[in-house]
């Protein structure tokens, strides 16, 4: 069967391989992969910039869907037929995230969904959202789990305002579980274009951050004079410290990326007097993850794909992702 | 000014009275009374059949709403042309009830709505939603309230099932705060007629009891076997087994109302088994009101009215809420 | 090996079989067990009047402890040496329960652990504290973890109130556990000597509830009129009303046991006026489990055992926890 | 009566002057006031540095206790002879902190306690824990009360391992605290000294910063490799990376003060990866203070005062806290 490996760190030791295809253990499904999609974290991976922790050869990329084939005789949670997508830490059930666990993470340490079938745990799959194919399930492991734990750890209910820096995949996923709460969703930008498009989608207002560079002020104005009651932080160090002046008092800061650089200089007497609770969040269980599937099926919920590639199109892909000018999600669908 | 005065128990002893105007101390706030609405509360105290630890003559109903006149020096919360409501629990600003505050309940104990102008502490009143004239802004304090905080102490959350027993206003509330929340939602009725009204305000599900005695096991079929996630208990005793029945492991029952009855028979196997969470919702604090006026004008929500009758019809608003016909909240407007 | 099987309903149908020794699988672990404590729940299965839905002949009871011997080769957690004990709902990693999950809880319907060696998952175990020989760590899996969850769920803090009923095992670890964090204890018992061995346990206040029937009073009084916080209800039927009248406003109560009876009649009034939350309870998660074995070591918490009986005196343990004298836990020692 | 009052910024400007007796309105309570303790606060309003919206002349000092006189004929929480401690955030009842209640502080912006007599509404006091002499009672509103607020966000259980930075009034109350929950402490100090009395007042370890910089590591080793579930997070800026290195995955680390510098530099990394809750802290509501008074009284805890000055010796206690050598609390008895 058809396979990508990354042989050395950098995307052009991407290479198209020929693997036997693999049986399934008694816990195990095995799955015909039909799409995936990229996250910054692949980038990071292939590139070498981050998760050096990993032995090459190996197949690569995190989110993937696709149609169960076969079922271990211990299986009961699918059948044949069933449609499915990957879930990034594998092993994390419920609960807490344990250490010992990361070494199952699909995509690296562990063998990722660059391959037109594969084996995984009854507990490493969820079922996809049967109202959507396979390409637009793929989208969901990492960047809609992460938005829809964000909101839920801030308890986002009706009414509510939540602020979102950028258009990547996790802030337009956090847009739409927003306006599905019932909540007003604030979308910052450094484009125009990209703003009228959030609103499309559904958010009340755009701040362009170029043009308005105090940013945090201009939240607080558009709430009365009280703040956003969530801040889904993917920037990073650049952004911090006018999250933190965005948020209102008893607020909530999601710290879920950090595209802005690494480490942030943060003012303490903000967090202190505003009692601000700053969450750290990378993905979720599969606990949640099945709650989120629950709630794209009751909404018939549309994920938000920008352009698509075919399997041997990786690389290009990659480019595209790097170049920073997506609206949401890139994805790869094997059957191109 | 014009003020309905309760002088024996019975309906048949509200009188017409003139009172003289009243005068707001420095913490206190003046309102012209617009509009009030009745809850099953009102009628029992009314009626003398429950809470009979009230002085009489006094002024009855505890929902009202109307324009602020006048402030006393040390209020900041509000000025004069101010929309506002009254709020029941007069005392009860946040965290927990405290049984001292008890005294202060308005509309029995303390003094209710049904005069042309009263004065109240600053905190305890509530701005009326900017889109909602007086006459719906008074269906908020008891029953909007009420079905608030049982979705807000449930977590529902985007695609999760609530169950209503009922068409009451606490469950025509908790449809359209299930629904903002993007949850589904599955209505009760003996009515046909109401489950079809029902469905026009968004329920996914009717079921007639009457037709389905066993309707927790419907409940569970409609829900894919897991049952739902939460259940508003307005009904009580003669309903309580079967929204045991009809709830999901680790679900949750929100205990608000007992129209069917005080002592319920309860199978204690379910609740260990299940892990239900039980818990008994009588209203809320201020601070749960604000978060859900934020809520309500957000989302432009419209209050279900059923009939409005005028200030001086209350005894015939009150026969209309025991024929137990109504759909929705009855007003009373002082206008007419 | 020695094992022992329950070959039909009835104590009497206990019977001393030889079975072959078991090896464990990859991800297993081989356990030589050391000791087993009775739960209520092993009588109730043995004598077939609860729980019928089990493949007989069977190895029975939930409850027990020894030492590792090997471990598959993808088990990290353990190593041979180590001491460890079974976790009754062998597949509850974390989160909520699952009820394809049910069919794998040790002792019925899996296999229970009398018997000298048992493969189990390595996640179906958690080390024994390191404090305790196999006999005292027996006693934790059911009883120990109800109480924990009990009190952790109800968020027991130093100062407030617990209210318990009875001296079996689960009440007698909720008194440990309740005053290691600090909390008041009132103790309920039938007998003066019982209530005189749990206030040398540390319990501050006894009630004999045959002397004062109507103790839910007697419990507000002992609290300046507040009532208990949280009331660990394992009587059921027969004390839910006085437990719903000992607790605060805005109190827990935890149910947790039915030995009273299993249909309650309760004054729902009473739930809703004061908010109480009522909360099922059936043991918690490995996750909980482990967080328990925590705060057992740092504090060296001796757990009470009544008698003590060899591994084939099994049908004389079941007759004297049917007795009703015992105080704590009863145990069996496999070395006997 | 005497009083003390700040005329201008720097403690050279605390003057004792005669002001007259005040007299209670309905809802106020009169005090006599015994004794005071410091804050940092105090210091940082008194010399200018921080707080200086604040009108002067004025009484400084947040923290004090007395006896009540006499009470307003609406007060039901107090009678004459009740003993009572004031409360910072004197309007902060319960819920969520609302920046308009930010003017009542006592001690700036409002009056503080440096007076023979005061006039208190009666929810801006708390009862004085039964066991206490004012001089302790008076060590609790902010130090005791932030150090409480901090465990109970956390959720610090038995079993669990605290960090705390340093030997200030809010880290020896967490240590006691924590004691109280049957929770481990891992003390940290540049003083063998203040080491060797921690560990008298009950801390489990010791870790001297100047010896061990890399202490983050040390508390890891200390925890089986886990890490702390808690910092309490004294010191700010200078030592905040390392206690997001102590910290565990899923941990907790409460920002309370920020004596090391205002601006932290933070790897978000370790927050995000880790899944760190950072949470500001400043004090808490009534609600809380009022648990933690149950809770003293209960254990019969001991505050840990330092040195104790005169009521005219206000400067001097100033310059003992200046001087940094202080262990526990610095009180001001104003019957000296």
């Amino acid at each position: 069967m058809r396979s990508i490996q990354l042989t050395a760190f950098g995307a052009e030791h991407l290479k198209l391989v020929d693997l036997p295809p693999p049986r399934p253990k008694p816990n195990e499904v095995l799955v015909r992969m039909e799409a995936a999609s990229l996250n910054y974290r692949d980038q990071l991976l292939v590139s070498g910039n981050l998760y050096r922790a990993v032995s090459l050869p190996m197949v690569p990329i995190s989110d993937g869907a696709g149609t169960v084939l076969e079922v271990g005789e211990a299986v009961t949670r699918f059948k044949p037929g069933d449609r499915v997508t990957t879930f990034y830490k594998s092993r994390w059930l419920a609960g807490a995230m344990r250490p010992e666990w990361e070494a199952a993470e699909i995509g690296g340490p562990a063998e990722g969904v660059m391959r037109e079938m594969a084996c995984f745990d009854a507990y490493s799959l969820a079922h996809a959202p049967s109202h959507m194919d396979s390409l637009q399930a793929a989208t969901l492991p990492i960047a809609a789990l992460t938005a829809w734990q964000a909101l839920e750890q801030a308890h986002i209910t009706t009414g509510q305002t939540v602020l979102l820096l950028g258009t990547g995949g996790v802030s337009l996923f956090a847009l739409q579980f927003a306006k599905l709460r019932g909540a007003k969703v604030i979308l910052l930008s450094s484009s125009h274009e990209k703003l009228a498009r959030g609103k499309a989608l559904g958010a009340d207002i755009g701040i362009n951050y170029r043009e308005t560079p105090q940013w945090g002020a201009a939240v607080r104005e558009a709430t009365g004079g009280f703040g956003a009651d969530a801040v889904i932080e993917t920037a990073g160090a650049s952004t911090f410290a006018q999250s933190l002046d965005a948020v209102r008092m008893h607020g909530f800061v999601a710290v879920v990326g950090f595209m802005g650089g690494i480490d942030a200089q943060i003012p303490l007497t903000q967090i202190i007097l505003k009692r601000v609770h700053v969450q750290g969040i990378s993905v979720a269980s599969l606990e949640q993850h099945e709650r989120m599937v629950a709630a794209l099926e009751a909404t018939r919920l549309q994920p938000v794909l920008d352009q698509v590639y075919g399997f041997e199109e990786l690389p290009a892909a990659f480019e595209h992702m790097l170049a920073g000018r997506h609206f949401g999600k890139i994805g790869i669908d094997f059957a191109r």
